[in-house]
């Protein structure tokens, strides 16, 4: 299976280089970055000492500079292509290549949302592919397993929707949740959330525990979205470097019991590798660097209030290893090939 | 004013014993350990490098195991006492250190909940003062100053209810929370927070953010008894040493509007120094070592809910700071005095 | 082959035991922890997340409390055993473990000095087993790679000395370094050095960069002993979990040049894949999590000093890993089997 | 007495404006960035919140861009004059301030080496000003207290050589440094010592514990100069904001006893508060937020090397507090006026 990724000089970027290196039939096509990027024609290696005796140290594997020539031809020679690249860059360039029959995982957010005018107002420009809108599936893996397996475009999610909708579907399904309380998620991520680039906001001397983007993050609508169920969305910076603990107090109708919200979780993720129920809170650490998503809740009869916790790594699980599962499950795969060691 | 500090050796009791060293009119008498601590006999330079070129070095200021016999002297001998000791060892000696005209300071949770029995199920001893619990002034600066002044015992608020109770007095005070919805309080405090005994749960190692005590925590009753109101309260711990950042949303009444909210924080603390209403969201380190709160809230016309954060550094203005400031309105002293600098 | 695991509990226990988990031809036989452990009879899982929705959640591997009478069973039964326990048990228990045939791998101090004075000088009780001492290979893998696949027990070594060694050897081997002006090593370690254990040396409270045992480290001796050169060893504690990072300054022959230099780390290294002649200074977080060794230099040909910098995960190439290559040395495979993904 | 700071934006801008603000007798008349930067016309709370609640609310002392206009007017009314400005603009601008009459206080580099070749070499600008190089006075406060007093221009150190010096100018002083073997300082800032500006080198996500500038760093020939002896400097950045650890290996000569050694630390530092002589190894966050140096030193009389382990704030005593000590002298007051609280 060939395979090409652009986009590859980010973090998130990087750790799906890592992530098709390691799969066992996926071949890497080409790792490409945008066309005046700084970084085109280094190796990864000259980026992150990890790339250090691996094949990305090959000159067939250096950071390509993608031109709008060379488009057709990546298209062509790939089965599966991963956009680890801006939203608008994915929206303007998903068309061109879904034309030439390749696959798509788009990582951006330009296609996790259906309706374009929501869209403009929460990523600042107009939307005009909504026939790609209405095709892309929400690459929610756990979720939309059948429509991915279907799918040509993904839409690979968000990572603080991943946490969150990790946390929250199993009891919207179940139909626990008192809609007339809105649910309060509360998340702190690491910085690599916030890319690679430089800026005051990431530089260690200025970052510490800080709530940002409330009541007005885009991740919001996402989540809301793909629960069907309006939330608040509390997002936080981190002093750290990867993961997002999402702590989420929601209100269950008067009929939800212990029993009905452990069956709840344990029937949507009982037969699956990357969910675990784990038995203590979750601890941010023992996600960061694993492909997982640990949940974990606590209920009062009293006043019908649930807290879950949701951990996972917002580079993998909330980006990187959702999408190799996606394509996982659009090449006929376990949804967990090449990502839990041999 | 002669002042005795029992329970010297802990990380509140240490930051006491250094504001108390660096107070304009406060004399140190001397610090104290419990009867049988390893700390006895040794200066507290010996436990941090922060206490050379201090008084501390001196024999008089050695940590000194406390004994039944000398509890009388020390009692006698000062005007103020601290007591940054356990719950049950400030529950016993309290009524003792009273009888001899001291105003004592206790920073325990002892004497924090007015019902004995709540008492008994969050701190799991019997509390058998009621009379103390009675006359005890909760000692949340700049919300019961009147009363501290009068007072004889000041019950210190815990840390996390003072990050909660300051970001949500003025709402309630103003009647603008609607009580069918519960308040979430998601907290996160550094490690400190613990205490300084070595445990697994505090060790740099296992310390990853993570939620714990959530739904049963001991600080839930008492931020909801002194706000008058029920609360969700998640706490957390997170991988830093000092500082408490809570966020807090919650549902007001209907005719909130952003300019009964803005006046209700401005009402309440417009005159204080140490609360400040700063203009972007609080970030941790800005106040840790700092005896200030910063608070800021963002609120949705829309839906009506409002988010506050809170942060304030839990051993200064979740406790040793915080007890300095009633000892200052109790000496009829500006509650700033030693706090802020020369 | 059958492979059993003493010491499961301990930071380095667990690493061996994932790593064990992930090898393609090693079958877990059981998992031990000593006789009155607390954690016996516990999983894996109930002590870190991560080892939720592995194979130890089996009963099969659960923690065993590790008898007297087990012990010849557990010998026979395993074709390579694993002692990540402390010095002393290592000591008294390698000597049965032998007897029965099976090849041992101990991850303690106990066999990795030659002589018995320098032994009980550095690790506090006598060592009575000379010829065990005689017979053990000291199992830096890239170094003694013929004597390890020939080997009975292998004494795996420390951190530190892992570190250092992989820097110093490829310039002592070349014959460049100035013996009478000693190298000066100067490491900080990742908290989990220290162990599982709680104390206050590791309670995140407490720590904070600082240099600890100077001129007395037991791991001075070792890194001297398989240097053949004295040295300085100066090593510290750093506020992060895991990795070291040595940076080590030394004075060359005065024939010493750039190229000579050059070649004695590329004859070392080039044929290896887990030791990376980096092109930038190594950055610990690059090796944490990975089983290699990044190298980097800088010669002044001014005044022939030359320092060179090395950074390892404490856990995996200073423990863990190094074990793992060790063994599939042992068992005829390459060093890499297990260790690099798929 | 009128004080001006230029260059208030930076980290050690601010720290210096809130050390003027806590001082006794001095006046802060403004605060001045350059003429375009983006600060211009802030206030500082608008950078930090820690200036809530303080003078810099006002207009009087919100940030003014600079222009040569201006320049004269903020020289006549200065009696001291605070440069935390790049080093080229401090060369540029001194000689106009000292024409006034003005003392200054330059934190930059560009006063701080004798030889203007020197200069050009490791700063990568020629030095036009020889004069002022000879009268100015290196402002480590502890070594030059009577040059200070009298000095009008004072460079003040940076902050490695601040806690290199400190470490070895006693022994130096004392006579007890065998100069046949360099010493090796080993030394590791916090991210704040690369200033403000966003860089990828301060990026959290890039930042981990790594060597850097080693053999080439500008602050060697510094350090060389004013101990007058050789050294190699391998500098480190770890990850964190605040303080230097320096770790400093040198080899004495025969004749150097145990009682020689102390009494080169005492008779050099027994007189002092700022440098504090520890008894435990110093560890970082001792110092940080504190004026003070932390030093601790071991010796093998058996090889007669020593180790001194030496620990600032970067920002305090590598800069505005050691800056402020400095300007205390020049005023005739005691060096640790405004620095230790009340």
């Amino acid at each position: 299976m060939n395979v090409s990724l652009l986009g590859a000089s980010g973090y998130t970027g990087m750790e799906l280089a890592l992530l098709v290196d390691k799969h066992p039939v996926m071949q890497l096509q080409g790792v490409y970055v945008s066309e005046h990027s700084q970084d085109a024609d280094k190796g990864l290696w000259q980026l992150d000492n990890r790339f250090y005796q691996t094949p990305f140290t090959s000159d067939e594997l250096k950071l390509t500079a993608l031109t709008a020539e060379q488009l057709e031809q990546v298209a062509k020679n790939s089965d599966i292509i991963f956009l680890a690249t801006p939203h608008e860059f994915s929206h303007d360039i998903c068309p061109k290549l879904l034309q030439y029959g390749a696959k798509v995982l788009d990582l951006s957010g330009a296609f996790r949302l259906k309706e374009t005018q929501v869209f403009a107002q929460n990523y600042g420009f107009a939307h005009n592919q909504q026939s790609l809108l209405d095709g892309a599936v929400y690459g929610l893996a756990e979720w939309y397993a059948d429509e991915i397996k279907q799918a040509q475009l993904i839409a690979v999610p968000g990572c603080y929707p991943t946490a969150s909708l990790l946390a929250l579907k199993p009891l919207q399904a179940a139909g626990l949740i008192d809609s007339s309380v809105l649910p309060v998620i509360n998340a702190t991520s690491g910085v690599s959330g916030a890319g690679r680039k430089a800026t005051m906001t990431n530089s260690l001397c200025e970052v510490s525990l800080q709530a940002y983007g409330v009541l007005s993050h885009r991740h919001q609508p996402e989540i809301a979205s793909y629960l069907d169920n309006q939330v608040i969305f509390n997002p936080h910076l981190g002093n750290f470097k990867r993961g997002i603990l999402a702590t989420i107090t929601l209100k269950l109708t008067a009929e939800a019991s212990q029993q009905a919200i452990d069956n709840a979780f344990h029937s949507a993720y009982d037969g699956t590798e990357l969910v675990n129920l784990v038995q203590q809170w979750p601890k941010l650490d023992q996600v960061v660097h694993s492909p997982k998503c640990h949940l974990h809740w606590q209920y009062s009869e009293q006043n019908h209030y649930i807290v879950v916790s949701s951990a996972i790594d917002n580079l993998l699980k909330g980006a990187a290893s959702q999408a190799m599962q996606c394509a996982n499950l659009m090449l006929g795969l376990p949804d967990t090939t090449g990502l839990l060691g041999s």
